[in-house]
């Protein structure tokens, strides 16, 4: 049995705390020991990828103590029991399977009668099968004309994961020759939001996919009504353009008012969706079964390194034993991700929701308040952009910001051009080495204003190039991140009850049910 | 003349460290004392706006000392410096002349023997020529036939500013029959960036707009290439189809291989740009002069409030001291900004290069290190979005981070559904001040899980409607906020050193001229 103890309890808490500070990243980043750094402290990812974590504020004996930590905290050992179907959410009491609609990394998990393995795979096999026939001609618009482009109505998890995940593939999926299908997506109750997507698009060649697990989400059935009244303005029936995916409990199953539904269940958070029907119908939809199925692979390989109790060969568990040792030890109070990749410029918008919902928590899994700080702020843009903006803070601002970089070898498209003895995707590549390094050393100038103080750790995950299975064990590395440092601070990442008081006090609002200062507000926006 | 000095030298200083903490946040926004903080603790800004601060930590006694600290530490003489033409940005010995571009607010400004009001207003009349006679059909490419899109080819400051304004424009635009032509940008040296914009836009009827101040931007000159490339692979002259946006002893000035030049200069950082005709080329192209106009008068009626030596009549400088408080004496290392307006869902992007670029720094405007904190962290994404992400950490995280809210009473297309009694529009402002309430007084609960500590502090910009006007007021708004507390922190807000090393590393990789660390990073990348 493995033991949920709160962090600040363990005896490995008490020696990181001793190591804290204890390297000089500047000194250890020069000369040939850098180098050899950056050769040693690599570590082999899913997808074709590598963690480099040479830039760190870590060396051998802080290592040691980390792995101490991770054997201590059991991390690998509550990874199993998730993966076997404990009850690792237990303020919803819920089993967490996202794992499972990619692989299956221990025994068989029977829940509610049902082999969840068996679930997530029909469910994929259904929605490849509908996305096939879509791509034939088979599923037309009443007219009996094809389907050009699909639309996701979703918020937050079936908005963010899915359409990050669409971003990154369009522009590989066009070059391959593998987008079936454009995809756009609807999230916000704004209803310029809605307006603007429909203004967009060919509304008769266009196939919605109404995302809900519980069927109820108030923004996306408000933006349902919106699109279904755009539709009917047209002389379209909202019935054969539209899908579902939901629970099988939901109002949206079994409901003549789709053309077909797809399942998930409870056991798969909304952040932790896309590789299931969440993500997998509308981006089988936009490139075809064969490519969700690629990424899926990606993601399931990435799972099965997560299981190594060797910290040097399971990059997900050190990526988060290195982030908690920056947040608790060296105080650090965000993180910026920063892909050097167009392709990625919504990733850290998902990860800002999948890092920051699950582990911006003050109690831990017990419903306990914790004396120690927990998740980090997440943000970021895609390099070389975010250079020419708020690098300037990273490099000579007052606090310091640990950075996640992410390269790739590879451009998506293949299309380029050479200036100044270089391509765009080498200027590319040499810009996040020198921002690493930049970062790290720093330079000395007898200008304070030309100074930079270096000591500013970063990481790189570098890959060959952004294909369906790097994306897949890039966002499995992330999620999988964030599983171990819920674990280390003893929180449940699973549940987001921080998300509700919100949505009570709203209703109140639109009912008129309010007094004192909610009631002043309402009014300054004529509610 | 004013006296330039370090924060934490002024009497003010000590004062509001005697302040820290004084206001329970929950309690005086509890019961009527809430909903009259909310009716007095209110500033009106141009462009229909006003800047509601009831929900953050202060009353009548932080005010008094935020105003002794506005008055010590001379903020609207030091505005007046600046927009009468002194060299504010000392390190490159530069005027600061951004409010210049849309407006006088005092001395006729003579510079490089221009009188530089004339400059700018002769530049945007040259670009409000140029566009109208592109829509008119005057100009166009070789076929004669007229240009439908234009893209900017830009990077930072190029970028992001004109690209937000874009984005919060496009369906005002679109509703109200201004959308002239579509807009798209280039910005980032990652080849896929170009080959997507490219491949997403009819090339033959697409009018380029190059913006790069020098005429040496290494990523703007790399995908002008890309991009004539494509012109030249149609059978296109990329002369027919560029202007360039540039100062006046650029190579791009002058060059026959531009359509048209429009200038600008060095006393326009690229930052505080999109008023300039680095916003004006490709707004006016888009939505007409008359609307850029309009945007331009927002802008200019929100510099005369910060002219106000009154804190509650001036909403710029007030936000600037709350937001001083909060991150000097309150100890809050990031502040969220969070427009419930999805058109404004890059504008979250351009604050952060706006803020995090401008005091992001730890050097005195006279290059000594200050012992104080200086710019936060900034960070968002537009609401009801971010309440499906994000939000758990800033209800329920370990660290409190202040909100900047923003909401409006109407959208911008006007199209809405009625769902459950309520328009969309309706549910998004009922949301945007349930969260103002929930964070400032949480919930109780017995359950911890579900308990909501509050005391997080927020302000609110309202609106009628996100108008060209209300764009233009809440971009100075944000400028001027930016400048006050560089002033407060005694920072030179106008340069930005901490870019240039990355830079100079980059060029080292290309040239192959690298040892250690560096080296061993660039064979990684394959470079």
């Amino acid at each position: 049995m493995v033991a949920w103890n709160n962090f600040d309890t363990l005896t490995s808490y008490k020696k990181l705390a001793s190591l804290a500070n204890s390297v000089n990243l500047k000194e250890v980043m020069s000369g040939e020991n850098g180098a050899n750094r950056v050769k040693k402290y690599s570590v082999p990812m899913a997808g074709g990828l590598s963690y480099n974590f040479a830039a760190k504020q870590v060396d051998d004996d802080v290592l040691v103590a980390l792995a101490e930590l991770a054997a201590e905290a059991q991390l690998t050992e509550k990874y199993e029991e998730l993966y076997n179907g404990a009850v690792i959410n237990t303020g919803e009491k819920r089993l967490v399977l996202h794992q499972l609609s990619r692989g299956q990394l221990g025994k068989d998990v029977i829940a509610d009668g049902v082999n969840k393995r068996e679930f997530y795979v029909a469910q994929q096999k259904r929605a490849a099968e509908f996305a096939n026939r879509v791509h034939k001609g088979e599923v037309t618009n009443a007219k009996g004309e094809k389907f050009t482009t699909v639309v996701q109505i979703g918020i937050g998890g079936s908005d963010l994961g899915p359409r990050a995940m669409y971003i990154a593939l369009e522009s590989w999926a066009k070059a391959t020759g593998n987008l079936k299908m454009t995809a756009k997506f609807i999230s916000n109750v704004d209803p310029d939001d809605a307006a603007a997507v429909l203004d967009s698009i060919d509304v008769a060649h266009s196939l919605f996919v109404l995302v809900s697990k519980s069927g109820t989400t108030l923004e996306t059935l408000t933006n349902e009504s919106f699109v279904k009244d755009a539709l009917v303005k047209q002389g379209l029936d909202p019935a054969k353009h539209m899908v579902a995916v939901t629970s099988e409990t939901s109002p949206l199953a079994k409901n003549s008012g789709y053309l077909a539904a797809f399942f998930m269940d409870d056991y798969i958070g909304g952040r932790y969706s896309s590789t299931s029907a969440v993500g997998g119908v509308v981006l089988s939809l936009a490139f075809g079964p064969e490519v969700f199925a690629r990424f899926l692979n990606g993601a399931a390989a990435q799972d099965e390194t997560a299981k190594n109790k060797d910290i040097m060969k399971n990059p997900s568990m050190l990526d988060a034993l290195i982030g908690v040792y920056e947040r608790n030890f060296l105080g650090y109070t965000a993180t910026a991700v920063l892909p050097y990749s167009q392709a990625l410029s919504r990733f850290p918008a998902h990860l800002q929701q999948a890092d920051m919902e699950s582990n911006g928590k003050s109690v831990n899994r017990f419903g306990e308040p914790v004396n120690y700080v927990t998740g980090p702020v997440i943000f970021g843009e895609p390099g070389t952009n975010g250079q020419h903006s708020f690098y300037q803070l990273l490099h000579q601002g007052t606090n310091i910001i640990p950075l996640q970089f992410v390269g790739f070898k590879n451009s998506q498209f293949g299309k380029d051009v050479l200036i100044e003895g270089s391509t765009s995707q080498a200027k590319l590549c040499a810009n996040v080495v020198a921002q690493i390094m930049a970062f790290a050393c720093g330079k000395d100038d007898e200008n304070r204003n030309k100074f930079f103080a270096g000591g500013r750790p970063s990481s790189i995950i570098i890959g060959e190039q952004l294909t369906p299975e790097a994306l897949g064990a890039l966002l499995a590395h992330f999620e999988n991140k964030i599983m171990f440092q819920g674990f280390i601070w003893n929180l449940n990442s699973f549940d987001q009850e921080g998300v509700q008081l919100g949505k009570v006090l709203a209703k109140k609002v639109l009912a008129h049910n309010t007094d004192g200062a909610l009631k002043a507000y309402a009014e300054l926006l004529n509610i």
